[in-house]
């Protein structure tokens, strides 16, 4: 029988036909929460609060030890412990949701400046008669005391008006000196949108620019996917014509204009009222989202049209906002080192110390920064999708049904963890980097990266091929030879990323002061196996840092304070992009670190 | 038979069926020639050299007076003398063209500062390649040494492409530090456009902006006068709906477009090459050619919606240009004081010394302006349209068929010159000004302004009514008391204009130093009949200036230096507006305007 489940105070109501975990439950209504661990029970960050319910929810052990006695008295659970069956009102306490928290392993929100490009302001003029004929617009000039305020011809056509229609009195919005929108109406607070423009999801936070708080947030898969899974495929679709390109970008901004509509309903504001935007990506998603040619992208040189920070207007780009509103595209570094990376550095404070620091954003291409001896240096490798579930034969995305952890016994037993708690149906990139580091800890994975066939746990496929199986029964989900060739691609060209980086700057792994991982899998990835393969080099854990998607915080940092994206502007002319495919003995880096 | 006269060096051609004054046939071509007479025959301006022709074209006397025996030998002629009756060539020396001349009282041309918005670059660059990534904006920035170049995405969009299509040559076109535009032709120098927009005429000079020179002109008709003859009427039809006001908007864009097309062709240039506009015109005008909303100039305080100086872009217009074109419109003082009085006082040096001149731009509204104690101070006068040939009985525009100037002898006997030497139909604005004054000075016309009924010349008409007949035949062309009564409201007004100036001012009419008249009727009036009838205070011939449509002259000057601009509206700001209806004691100004 159907069940509703409440979430406040988003107001949020969703249906569901079978019992669901609590964090799933979230998940699907669009909600990110803390969960550091993945849903594993140990972090403890996905408290909820069930208000009312139905059904009884008796504790377990594992939140006894999180949640103390009064907390659990009141209703507080971890969602991820919590599979709800019946009408439930859930309460989530602001430390749980991930938009106010994604510096997640500092404990606390992340530090903005605020200092919003947009301001507003009311104004009541007197009314123009034969002893006071001032212009309507020097009237608004003189009355906001900038005599070198600027309009555009749009905004002007509405001003006579709408000073006339609400007895002179206005509200006005400004960017700067540039009067962009004016209203007869009280605007509660203009709004920002910040967009991580990422390859695989598009994650959206409206954010309040008054108080510079995230209001809402939402996550939307990048439609672009239906022309190809990776960049490279989506240029050459875009190569064909201008039509298709067009085809790209207006996807792209529709999924962004639907999902702006869809938050700021949830935050029962208008995206009439949003003024600003920042937007970040990669290259070819920034490309895309400003229509830029791309076809000096797709091939060698791999140059950019613009680095250049870019002040679109909203609605150049056909963003859904207020008229006038504008857009901030920060600057990106070379082809394939953009904005989102930029945007993550930021967040993580490089350049703000003297530390030796090493930044990596793992995806189909990995971005690689280190910060030693003054220098920040970014490289950009190649390292494919496998990590994303792709070129991986029963490889998937992070969604029900895939296995996201792994854990094999000395015995090469098999336990594993799926997500939604449900059949197995395929693995994601965190299961296969904890399947492939615990095939090489147990010894069933050889030095030179090779399935030991004489173990007992290792069979053969129909051809005769050695496959490691994860989860059996009528339908199993394996592993073979060649799933994890792909892995350790991926891992090499990342290690190379990073040992060259070290050889260009003189450093070795025990200089570095601190590891930062962003990005989605590098959340749900265990960093000790990506140490125990060889992807990073040794380090200590407590100097890994794993900070979500820091990228999109970037963003909100940069859409609340122009202090901000001066900064992130220096920063950018400071990072040096260092070109990998041209570096002395490139490949022999590369064989090395598959080999690490 | 049809003929075909040419006119080098346009290489114009055009066909007609009778014999025509070639003062006329240039006319009909569109091109202004000078004739600060309006055709008699004594200012010797209008000097042609027929270059070929079937015909044999004996000079007159009168020619024979201006021009030496050399030139009549070589076919020199005035074209206001000649009638060309069979095919000709006609070759126009740069001096008998209005464009290069307009202040023709100086006897040459006017002095502009040479410091175009507008600049023009070629580039030659490195290819990107794998040691060198610069990206393709970045690049051009390098090359041409500007880091704070500004480019918008349509531009940018262009580049990678043009580019890679021109072995990395390009042509860059700028605005300041804007890169407006970049092709891989090359544009031989790019092109402006000063635009007067008139209430009746649209006058359109194509301007090259690296030498200045004013390559082509052309006035049009202003189609708005198909919705009203006067502003007023235009204004009441574009309130009744935003479509009636588009109408009104496009019109006029498309009269600038065909315009520019037709100049750009005659002068071998694409309207491609035009990279800058400066529009002016009265406040009504400029309202109408930005689109901007006109409810509040239509009724009293008849504010305007903006009074600063505006940058829209060519395209924002609708204005056929190079892609990233931008358009100049100088600063508005008021409802009824436009750019086009200030482009006029800008050309006049007003505000460069410290004489005590007078301003006067003579049409339906009348705008002046006294410059006297460190002072300008311009008002606005609804003079009416009667000198414009409107609301009289056989008032026209200054076209073939019109009387131009009338001559009556001691004896009340009439002559008259009949513009294209025809049969008169009508009587235009210098005509009526001359008929009042002489009428005045033969005492025809006695001091309460009534025809005197008892002078033999002066007859009655059906009902009764005296009149006075110009031109006799089977289809005379009359003045009536009726037709008196408007030339003396309008004369009124702006005699009342003139004297508040003096009165607010605290001056005489014996101080003033200058007066200058602008304007198509101011050029062909003769000035001792405005005094002749009181409209202008008695001041000496010699101190009187008529400087054509100085408007254009100051709109020619802003397109091709910003430092004409900066000056133009500095201008602006000193201009002191003083409205006319609330001064003390208005009405009886008017009243003696009217009687003076």
């Amino acid at each position: 029988m159907a069940f509703t489940i409440e979430f406040q105070p988003l107001g949020l109501r969703l249906q569901f036909e079978t019992a669901i975990n609590a964090l799933d439950a979230a998940r699907q209504a669009g909600i990110h929460m803390m969960a550091v661990c993945g849903g594993e029970g140990t972090c403890g960050k996905c408290v909820i609060q069930i208000v009312e319910s139905q059904s009884h929810y008796p504790p377990s052990p594992t939140e006894a030890e999180h949640l103390s006695p009064e907390q659990l008295q009141s209703g507080f659970r971890l969602a991820c412990m919590t599979t709800i069956e019946s009408d439930a009102k859930i309460y989530l306490p602001p430390a749980s949701i991930l938009e106010d928290q994604i510096m997640q392993t500092e404990g606390d929100g992340y530090q903005q400046d605020l200092r919003p490009a947009i301001s507003q302001k009311m104004i009541a003029l007197e009314k123009a008669h034969l002893d006071d004929l001032v212009s309507d617009f020097s009237r608004i000039k003189n009355a906001i005391g900038d005599p070198k305020l600027e309009v555009s011809l749009d905004v002007l056509r509405e001003i006579p008006a709408i000073l006339r229609q609400n007895g002179w009195k206005a509200n006005l919005i400004l960017r700067g000196n540039h009067l962009i929108h004016a209203t007869g109406k009280f605007v509660s607070a203009p709004l920002g949108l910040a967009v991580d423009v990422g390859s695989t999801k598009i994650a959206c936070y409206l954010i309040d620019l008054e108080s510079g708080k995230t209001l809402t947030a939402k996550g939307t898969p990048n439609p672009q996917i239906a022309f190809g899974e990776d960049i490279m495929a989506r240029l050459a679709f875009a190569m064909q014509s201008q039509e298709n390109a067009n085809t790209l970008h207006s996807l792209t901004m529709d999924a962004i204009n639907q999902t702006a509509e869809e938050i700021c309903r949830r935050a029962n504001r208008s995206v009439e009222d949003i003024a600003d935007f920042c937007l970040v990506g990669n290259t070819a998603m920034h490309h895309f989202f400003l229509n830029l040619p791309i076809a000096s992208l797709a091939v060698s040189p791999f140059v950019p049209a613009v680095t250049e920070p870019l002040y679109p207007a909203a609605r150049e780009l056909h963003l859904s906002a207020m008229p006038g509103a504008g857009v901030y595209a920060p600057p990106v570094k070379a082809g394939f080192i953009g904005s989102d990376h930029l945007a993550f550095l930021y967040a993580a404070d490089f350049g703000k110390d003297q530390r030796t620091r090493l930044g990596i954003d793992i995806g189909t291409n990995t971005e690689i920064a280190l910060q030693a001896k003054g220098k920040i240096v970014s490289v950009s490798t190649a390292s494919g999708p496998a990590f994303e579930g792709a070129h991986i034969a029963f490889g998937m995305r992070a969604a029900p049904g895939a296995i996201e952890h792994v854990r094999i016994g000395d015995d090469g037993k098999t336990e594993i963890d799926v997500i939604g708690g449900q059949q197995a149906v395929g693995i994601c990139g965190s299961g296969i980097l904890d399947a492939v580091a615990q095939l090489r800890a147990r010894g069933l994975l050889n030095q030179r990266g090779r399935l030991v066939r004489d173990r007992e746990c290792v069979y053969q496929d129909a051809h005769g091929k050695p496959i490691f199986t994860l989860s059996g029964g009528t339908a199993p989900v394996t592993l073979s030879q060649q799933d994890i060739d792909q892995v350790l691609l991926a891992k090499g060209a990342i290690r190379a990323g990073i040992d060259i980086l070290m050889d260009y700057l003189r450093i070795t792994p025990d200089a570095i002061d601190e590891v930062v991982i962003a990005g989605a899998f590098g959340s749900y990835m265990l960093p000790q196996h990506a140490i125990g393969i060889g992807m990073i080099p040794n380090i200590p854990m407590d100097n890994i840092k794993v900070v979500g998607n820091a990228a999109g915080v970037g963003a909100r940092m940069m859409i609340v304070s122009t202090q901000a994206r001066r900064e992130a502007e220096m920063l950018s002319e400071a990072i040096e992009y260092l070109e990998l495919t041209v570096y002395p003995e490139f490949s022999i880096f590369y064989a090395n670190g598959i080999r690490a």
